[in-house]
């Protein structure tokens, strides 16, 4: 490695900034970055990520030169302090602190007061002027470092509760027992003493070393943990929930002590720039008198509010640092304002005070909540520290989640009983009486009554009760299941894969952890979350509406953005809402769900069990004056906006009972043999539905399947055209793969728009277009844009056909793909850009050589998922459509990819 | 329309020649280049498919200046006969009959004696001097021309039975019946006279149109109904059938009319130039004194040989036409030498002698069976008459099937019952008794029966039966179903989709159309035709090593391809088959069928049900030494030869039983408990298994199963090693979609046979690669390639994902598309070139481009299909591979390809 390995800040000098992040981690990169702002940080060096990679690459061997290096910056650190480290009279104290391009908080290790020996203690003793207080840095040193270096480094894996720190701890908890006291504090000097040297017997003991004496050892010993502690189990799962690559590595950081444990002049604390709970603009913060930073964090002591403004019930009673030191909280006020100015966002710092003096340890872009980050972005656009463009990258699409779904109350939260905890499918909160059938959900809501809907997993069969119920909740399945996509497209609270749950439909029974729930019994879920509790927890409203911040963002973000933004919608009510949130279009408005309605199943049953086209023809005849109402409400609420209606998808046998009991019941119900059932049931069963008869399939089999939705979309088109409305019907084909199937389903289509538009007498324009779904359409999309005058893109399928992963089934190994880093994410969730993401690319292109304005645009979960969206906006699309409560995301997701493109 | 629409032939000259078929059609471009040739042709012209385009396109429509031609032709004609086309006198008589660019026997109308009007009849009498003659051929002309032209062309569509042509066959019999006689010839001139009043009042009656005399309507009108009749049913579907395509037309052929039923100097045959059935060089022929064309067809006369060498038992005492007539038969030789040194090719001709006078009607290059088409392309091309590249092209790559199967006898198969007719799924001749089950079938197989296994469908856990049985009987099924793949690929007789088939499994009783037989009873199986007959029909067996023609055209096709050719094959006797049939190696080794032996499925489900990883390894240790050995027998028979085995494909729940009675059994046999069995059963359960976990997902969720397999390859391949044998292993894993899938599979196997290895001393070359089946892995084939030593595509799997198909449902609608012209073929006989072929060729490309010394294949089941093996070899892939029963015939496609490239 010819580049150079290690960076030093100190003294209002730096050799690195905060623009160099990936090769120093955000903390290097930021001490560098305060350090040269001529803020005090304790001067110390940071050595680069790219040793971490050449370590991991190389296991175990640091590349050439590196001693030299970290030589040099210490020598220049010992110059600014004016001691030396390992010098016998005044020595100095290092940190070693992991640091990666983008915060792990907890996930890697740090080992503090590295230096200490027997050599060095008289001296530190001799400079604090406080030998117990030396004594204890001496006993936590021995126990940070024998655990981190000595075993979590090494390899050793030792038994549960035999870790080294467990059993340093119970040498501790002896020594207090046999004092009789209880606190740490309560040891004084002597029993430190003692105890530091039973810690360096029981250290030789276990793990067959000596704890180490020199202050170099220490040093590279504390490296090479915090290098091997990337690859720690910790991170590594980490990293893969957070889409981490693991070729990032972490820097190391080696930091001069300073300790706000140096008694009452003493102090440490966190503080924020702004309130990260609300956004507001004000200085936010708490700290502690004579501590250390893991004080504070540890919660042991109450921590004290830096300012008026900072305090809490808890804090209101104490002293804050305003009051209690107001020279140095000017100095760290002033701070606050320098930084956020610098970094133009808001910050969040630690600091310490050593007898009098403030030293700030770290600054980092503070993390924030959706309502917080709404806010700060608007404000600090409209304070002129941002440009409205930045605004809209400072918000994370998914965050406006939070500002649209009702949530629990947290406080009543905080003190409700947890059930138990499953996925997140869902987000928001839902309070209801619970219920075991989709019937029973139906039947309940009908009487005014909420309830929440408990099953295994759902099934289409279930749509009506999940649509009764206020949340949803399943024991199996995860967050691509049935129960998952449903409520996740209609912004319904549900929790799935909730494996604690014993469910008993038969008995109306729900026993967790021990505990029976029955019918009609209270349960609340946290669906962001995904967390159950028993009773009845309050809920708190939100209105995007009245949020101003949120409306004045959105109004930036739409006059950015390129995309359109659509929605996926199958009533009105969704199409309403939809609407208020933004869409500007329905993209996908299915018709299946339309026959599971009581008023219809049976006509869709008795079309299925006809035995030719006549019989079908009079099932068909019943429900096309039920679709016509179904479109005609749907194309009221979206006057003046396109609506895109896909003919039948799913396969026949979706429609049938599968048990025997529904069976024989609907064979009363109709009037036939329930064998002539049966045997229908089993003639249409199929052994991979996925890839069966279905989509275009079906409407080329029974084009009078076709013809009556095609039929009821026009009639209710004139329909509400005469009474002024602006219809702008498209006809979407599923599932086509040749351009012949098109052809075929678009003369059906266009026949039966013509009869009707001539028998109205109105000019309604419509378009027919097409799902691109299937591999072989994206490959000959020249030829399918020939015959359609749109393409929307069924992502869904298409990610199932390209892989070759059926969603229902893919359960089974794709969480071990995931853990196993076989693919970076989840495919069903965040669109798989090098392969599926191919055949978009292809389609849009080859469709567009030959219709150039062709219209495109996505209709499958990705439409809702911001990475995707971006890639959407890359390949050109025209819009995306997603689910009503993913439309003002997608608005801002679009938004983000126009600016990101400049 | 710019274009020459008319062709004049005759007298020696002509405007086409044999060149113009494209737009002459085979007939017209025939006609004309025999005429250049010197030989006798009766004069006439052709109008060009072109037109028939134009006609088809603006419906009814002729070109412009069409008429015009027409008339200047036909004056030629009448210039060279000497009479007039509607003459009083001497007028001439046309023929009006289809020719299409390829023959499509008896799929088109014709319509002949047109001319015939109460003006010309009498002038006609004259001219013949037999007035009966003439007015048969008026009542003839009646018939056909109120049928084709005034019924079918204008498109009435009479009720069942009620057609003109039936409804003029019955007062034909009536007026038999009046007079009492029989047969047509009995008739005399007066009761033809009366006749054919009636005939015309009857076409009146019923079409409501006079029965035109005017000769040019009936010219046009015969015209117009020969174009018409390209899209009628009958062509329509024989079209479907052929692969040909809609837009190519045919051509109309209008010729004077010459009769070979002028009296006993007049005569009409049909002749070869070699022998079709055998091939031999000789000519080969058979006529009719006083007759005409239809009359030998028909079949009422025994027709007599033309030589010595045709005579049958059934001509054998009639006098030949060399006999009878020797100059004319001279004639017809001399035209049979300059027919087949011209065309280079045998001619099957039709000839007509009109009172001593040899006119020759149409030659075309004879059809001829597969024995015939090997020896007359190789003694032609001993004959100095065509090159070897010709011989090649000139045998159908199918047709070498009937070298390769027994057979039934063709004479005792005349005589034989035909119970039922199914479709042709596996080529031969099969007997044997009626077993209804895999089991029954094996063990009476055991006791050296010879037995057909007739079920509903088949499994895979009946494949021991199927192997068992000397031939399969299905109900269900189609030509993709499980049955006709498996003997398809074996090479075994097999009749599927056999719907009049009631079997009764249980009572072991099979009923056919009223028949019924039971276990034990013989049956016997055309499975080339798909014809099942009761009783014991007698085999031919058939050795194509002792066919001398068959081994010299195959020598010359192994010189000219450049494609290899591999096999599959999952065990020793058929590896052992393959190689003799001229296998370079095996190309998908296929090992879930050596785990449902009854030695291997316990331990197989001992593995499914073990709960971890241990349990597994120890059930997989008792299949070890099995899988070695079938390694090891197939290594040695493959001696020096590449063998590619593919790890563990199919989803687990494919080993287990899904009744709850063998369920029980198994549970008992395993000493656990029912329940145990059924919940792994349910567990395993999916939806879409086609999608599911299977191949390498298996692979990756459980390591030690390709670890165990890997090791039982390597230690086969190091065991025979030992021995002597030059052994190939190549490692394939299966349904890669990514990388990163790859990667992980190619490390296990990597360590595990470098263990081996080194274990065992030896040393033994082997290859990792993958299967190229899924889309994801053709669209980012490049990264692949980087950890794949080759690619082998799974055109099954991968044209299943790229339509999204599933093979085992598309039997509810791919027939209607075939039908529906939706589909040009069946995707899963024949490789979709346009989509599913556009990724075989990125990926190939594409993998090559990061390794471009990747070895390429293909092991679906298009390996085996020539076209789809044209297509390989214009992708320039290294190899195919297919079912040892047609690698001849894949040796054969691969030459054809190499020939037509150049």
């Amino acid at each position: 490695m010819a580049k150079k390995m290690v960076y030093f800040f100190g003294d209002v000098k730096a050799e690195g900034n905060a623009k160099m992040k990936e090769l120093l981690g955000g903390k290097g990169a930021n001490l560098a970055e305060m350090s040269k702002l001529g803020i005090l940080v304790p001067p110390g060096f940071t050595i680069t990520t790219e040793v971490c990679t050449h370590f991991m690459n190389t296991p175990g061997k640091y590349p050439k030169g590196l001693e030299g290096e970290v030589k040099t910056a210490l020598q220049r650190v010992e110059k600014i302090m004016g001691s030396r480290f390992g010098d016998t009279k005044n020595p100095l104290l290092f940190s070693v602190r992991s640091g990666a391009r983008i915060s792990m908080p907890g996930m890697m290790e740090s080992v503090l007061n590295i230096g200490l020996t027997s050599a060095t203690i008289p001296g530190i003793i001799a400079g604090a002027g406080n030998e117990r207080f030396v004594y204890d840095a001496y006993r936590r040193l021995i126990t940070m470092y024998s655990d981190v270096v000595m075993e979590k480094a090494a390899g050793i894996e030792p038994e549960e509760g035999m870790g080294i720190r467990q059993q340093l701890e119970r040498e501790m908890r002896k020594a207090k027992s046999a004092k009789g006291v209880k606190d740490d504090t309560e040891l004084d000097v002597d029993d430190l003493k003692k105890l530091v040297n039973i810690f360096k017997r029981k250290v030789k003991q276990v793990l067959k070393k000596d704890f180490p004496d020199d202050p170099y050892d220490q040093l590279w010993g504390a490296i090479s943990a915090v290098f091997h502690s990337w690859n720690g189990k910790r991170a590594v799962a980490y990293r893969r929930i957070e889409n981490i690559p693991a070729d990032w590595g972490t820097a190391v950081n080696i930091q001069t002590m300073v300790f706000g444990n140096m008694g009452d002049n003493s102090a440490t604390g966190v503080a924020f720039t702004r309130d990260p709970a609300t956004g507001e603009n004000k200085f936010y913060g708490e700290f502690l008198v004579n501590a250390q930073g893991e004080d504070v964090v540890a919660g042991i002591r109450t921590p004290q509010a830096i300012n008026e403004v900072s305090k809490t019930d808890a804090s209101k009673h104490l002293p804050s640092l305003q009051e209690l030191m107001p020279k140095l909280y000017n100095q760290l006020a002033k701070i606050r304002t320098k930084l956020e100015k610098h970094y133009r966002d808001m910050q969040d710092v630690e600091f310490t005070i050593q007898d009098g003096k403030l030293f700030m340890l770290q600054t980092r872009v503070g993390k924030r909540n959706g309502v917080a980050a709404v806010r700060m972005a608007v404000e600090m656009c409209q304070g002129r520290l941002i440009s409205k463009e930045e605004a809209i990258m400072r918000v994370k699409p998914e965050q406006l989640d939070e500002l649209l779904h009702p949530m629990l109350d947290p406080k009543a939260e905080k003190k409700a009983e947890k059930l138990a905890g499953g996925l997140p499918a869902g987000p928001g909160g839902g309070i209801g009486q619970i219920v075991f059938t989709a019937d029973d959900a139906e039947a309940w809501a009908d009487k005014g009554k909420q309830v929440v809907l408990v099953r295994d997993e759902t099934s289409p069969e279930d749509v009506h009760g999940m649509r009764a119920a206020q949340a949803i909740l399943t024991a199996k399945g995860g967050m691509t299941s049935h129960a998952a996509l449903v409520a996740r497209g209609w912004g319904k609270c549900c929790i799935v894969g909730c494996g604690a749950l014993n469910i008993d439909s038969a008995k109306k029974v729900l026993s967790v952890n021990g505990k029976n729930l029955r019918e009609g019994d209270w349960i609340s879920l946290n669906g962001t979350k995904g967390i159950v509790y028993g009773g009845k927890v309050g809920l708190v409203a939100v209105d995007p509406e009245k949020n101003l911040h949120y409306k004045k963002l959105m109004s930036w973000a739409d006059k950015v953005r390129r995309l359109g933004i659509r929605t996926n919608a199958d009533n009105p009510q969704d199409a309403r809402m939809a609407r208020k949130f933004g869409a500007q279009g329905i993209g996908l408005c299915r018709t299946e769900h339309m026959f599971f309605g009581p008023d219809r199943i049976t006509a869709m049953r008795r079309m299925i069990l006809a035995d030719d086209e006549a019989g079908r023809k009079k099932a068909l005849k019943k429900l096309l004056p039920l679709q016509r109402k179904d479109f005609t409400g749907i194309f009221k609420v979206m006057d003046g906006l396109p609506v895109t209606i896909r003919t039948l998808d799913p396969p026949l046998h979706e429609f049938l009972p599968n048990d025997e009991a529904s069976q024989r019941e609907m064979a009363k119900e109709m009037g036939v043999s329930a064998k002539a059932i049966k045997d229908k049931v089993q003639s249409l069963h199929e052994l991979n539905p996925m890839l069966g008869h279905r989509g275009c399939r079906l409407g080329i089999t029974y084009p009078e399947i076709t013809a009556m939705q095609v039929q009821a979309i026009m009639e209710a088109a004139c329909r509400v055209a005469k009474q002024g409305v602006k219809v702008h019907p498209e006809i979407m084909i599923p599932l086509i793969g040749t351009k012949a199937e098109l052809e075929n389903q678009r003369k059906v289509a266009v026949d039966t728009a013509k009869a009707v538009l001539k028998k109205a007498g109105v000019r309604v324009k419509y378009l027919v277009g097409t799902m691109i779904e299937i591999p072989r359409a994206a490959l000959t999309a020249n030829e399918v844009a020939e015959v359609a005058e749109f393409f929307s893109f069924g992502t869904n399928d298409l990610t199932q056909m390209t892989f070759g992963y059926s969603r229902d089934d893919a359960g089974k190994f794709l969480p071990d793909y995931l853990s196993k880093n076989i693919l970076p994410a989840e495919p069903f969730q965040t669109l798989d850009q090098e392969g599926v993401g191919q055949l978009v690319d292809m389609g849009i292109k080859r469709g567009r050589s030959s219709r150039p304005d062709l219209k495109v645009g996505i209709c499958g979960e990705h439409g809702g998922d911001p990475k995707s969206i971006e890639f959407c906006h890359k390949v050109k699309m025209n819009y995306v459509s997603c689910s009503p409560y993913r439309v003002p995301i997608a608005r801002l997701a679009a938004a983000q990819a126009a600016v990101t493109e400049k």
